[in-house]
């Protein structure tokens, strides 16, 4: 059985642990995928990447609304993909070579499961190599969720990880789900030209994390580009590959080429064995951990999308973060804050979202007022021409900002000057009064949110 | 004598200061102009307008880069210039209209000038009007500076005032001048097809108040769209209307068919005889003022370019706010502070910044660090395909923001995390640390700059 001082399960967030602090060490990393994880390869990075080039396809397919004068002859699939993925694919590529070349760090490209405390099974090229480590971070990521409908329908089927690739846009993409996953990448295909349909079974697009006034406007936005089925829920998939047939709870059926499934994500922990490790997990199959991203077995960290309540990666960053600083300071642990997490919806247009939305207020029966500004109620929106962009903000008697949530260009952008505000503690009015806003600038609309709480 | 509680000269940003707790007084506005001053009819606005469309335009143009086919044709500059000025027109006519509406207000369309203590001449249509007021508030604002060799030629040439109305844009646009007003206006009038020269008398573009990492990447990126004239000066112009020949001071020739003169602004005192009233002015003609916006004249206020060091619409909307203030509670005077003033330059990429440059802080004899992010280095400056970006923060040993800088897409608005922190005392260290940032929003250029600076 070799021994190592540290393994690592995963090469995505778990990766980022590792630097050259540890070169006195001898380390382990352990993936059968590519290294980057999920954000490089199969979530933020490439999507982010498509839906950035989606919105300049957009913005050329629009371009007469601003007298500006073009024919638009649609996206180049393919060299839009191999464009992403050429950049992607080097990223891990050099990610995996550098670790071959650090001189301390072994790289198994295999899968990992537990076979007793600090104990691991590696498949690796069809061997199974036995691992022992001292001390072992666990970050094996999450994946797609798939129904039992479409899993057993023996039918083929796209995921986040699979769709960014394909070799042409679908001719009728059906989405499973209106999650952020799904508006993301129903807005990536509908740019390179795929017909949507979206079959999400609450009321609105985007339900959970983001305000009633914001799922309201972006539902109403993409009702009138894709066709929505909000409400419906698949029973049945029939027909064969390319020629679909889904079937809704409602007796209604959408035809499409291709069916997207993005209803939602669940951590790996379920293929690690972990029960042989002495990790428990919660019922949803996230690792067990506390404050200080400590499993229940002795020696063992967890981190990123296996364990965290918030799968995001800049939480997985900070969490990375934390794992290192406490392998390397056991004396002098740090804690992880799943508070204050903002996050954003790279769709066109943008959403980003920070604290509490105006239901969570309700429901927490808080004496709250709501500041909001329409885009089209600033300089900078008149020269967008925009007719959707909203910031609004929710604020105690007080001024303590409660909430702040933003439909419409820079969202992701704009967020930042609420989250900054909420962690320091600024009053609404006094972070409206006290800085200069710079006239006409984006900006403005945070600003005219803030002075609506005092109207 | 006609008299009135209170006169207001100028109805841009002076207008701002009467709102219906004026109700109960007898007051008048006089201006020859338009409505809405300079930023509505001739600045911040329809330049803002104009640029974002020209945004549009270059995106389409350089579409391909993103893989997005299409033929560009150009923009339609009279679409584009009639709907910029159809909105705006209707603001200031809707912004006289409801003064002459609100029955406490008169509407004098004339040129004032002083004649004494509180006392106006005013034309109105070839009638001279007599009037005295308890208060005056003077917001008469500022012109283009034209110097004596463009205005002694008697040859045309157009200004900031009038080069946003022409009725198509030029064949070859020679722009004197190379601060942000000049910037902004080669951008509009590149995109909208004209060939561009700058003639600037120092050796690169955006000197004063940007710093040096700024100006090298945006006159480097003009350069190569623009034919640069830095370290020139115009010493004659001759031709005829249309067919101009701009002799520099190095001897070398510029042909153009129109000229656009952006060599600076100054205020419109010297039009006033404010002297008869007993307003001093400084050596640059600015009305002097106190910290509460008080005239060296009793009951005499002035705000905004006619007056202040700073001359941007969001530091004359805050001496407006000041300046209603102080009228409305004589005994609990408001002062305005012009620290911590953020200014924007929308150009293609857009420029933002805040507080002290390097150069700055070097002579000031600061311990300063520097830390920097070009954007090609953060995931949405991928997305971006970004090559010139970046964000440039500088600090002392103590962790305190000095000053920053960006240049970059959303310039304008990632700004405002540093003008934030800088007025309330947020260090550098804590503002990369305490609040989560989005992966992969764009703010993680401010949020790497910040950290770059420990390193």
């Amino acid at each position: 059985m070799r021994r190592h001082d540290l393994v690592v399960i995963g090469a995505g967030s778990g990766n980022m642990v590792i630097d050259d602090r540890f070169s006195d060490m001898d380390v382990a990393v352990i993936d059968d995928r590519k290294f980057g994880g999920t954000c490089v390869n199969y979530g933020c990075i490439p999507s982010k990447m498509l839906s950035y080039t989606a919105q300049i396809a957009d913005t050329v397919d629009d371009a007469a609304t601003f007298d500006v004068d073009s024919d638009y002859h649609g996206m180049r699939w393919q060299q839009v993909r191999d464009r992403v993925f050429g950049r992607t694919d080097k990223v891990a590529a050099d990610g995996e070579q550098g670790r071959r070349d650090s001189g301390f760090v072994t790289v198994y490209k295999g899968h990992a499961r537990f076979t007793g405390a600090r104990q691991l099974q590696v498949d690796v090229d069809g061997d199974t190599v036995e691992l022992t480590a001292d001390r072992i971070v666990v970050a094996a990521g999450g994946r797609p969720v798939v129904p039992d409908a479409v899993a057993d329908s023996g039918l083929p089927f796209e995921t986040s990880d699979t769709v960014m690739r394909l070799d042409a846009p679908p001719s009728h993409l059906a989405v499973l789900g209106g999650g952020y996953i799904a508006a993301e990448l129903a807005h990536v295909f509908s740019s390179a030209g795929s017909r949507i349909t979206i079959i999400e079974k609450s009321g609105q697009l985007l339900g959970g994390p983001q305000d009633e006034a914001v799922r309201s406007v972006y539902t109403e936005l993409m009702r009138s580009k894709y066709d929505l089925r909000c409400g419906s829920e698949l029973t049945e998939i029939t027909g064969a590959a390319g020629d679909l047939t889904i079937t809704l709870d409602d007796g209604a059926t959408v035809h499409a080429d291709t069916l997207l499934v993005a209803t939602g994500r669940r951590s790996n922990s379920d293929r690690l064995a972990v029960e042989k490790g002495g990790l428990d997990t919660h019922d949803d199959g996230r690792i067990v951990v506390d404050e200080h991203c400590r499993t229940t077995a002795d020696g063992v960290f967890a981190l990123g999308d296996v364990s965290t309540p918030i799968p995001l990666k800049h939480v997985a960053n900070r969490e990375a973060d934390v794992v290192k600083h406490n392998l390397l300071h056991p004396d002098d642990l740090h804690s992880i804050s799943h508070d204050l997490v903002p996050s954003a919806v790279f769709t066109n247009p943008q959403i980003a979202s920070i604290g509490r939305t105006e239901e969570d207020c309700r429901d927490d029966g808080l004496d709250y007022r709501v500041g909001l500004t329409e885009f089209a109620d600033v300089a900078y929106g008149w020269a967008m021409q925009d007719t959707s962009g909203l910031c609004k903000v929710l604020a105690d008697r007080d001024g303590a900002i409660l909430g702040a949530h933003i439909i419409g260009a820079q969202a992701a952008s704009l967020i930042q000057i609420f989250v900054v505000a909420m962690n320091f503690g600024i009053k609404a009015h006094e972070l409206a009064a006290k800085p200069y806003w710079i006239h006409p600038a984006l900006t403005e609309a945070v600003e005219n949110a803030l002075l609506d709480l005092g109207k």
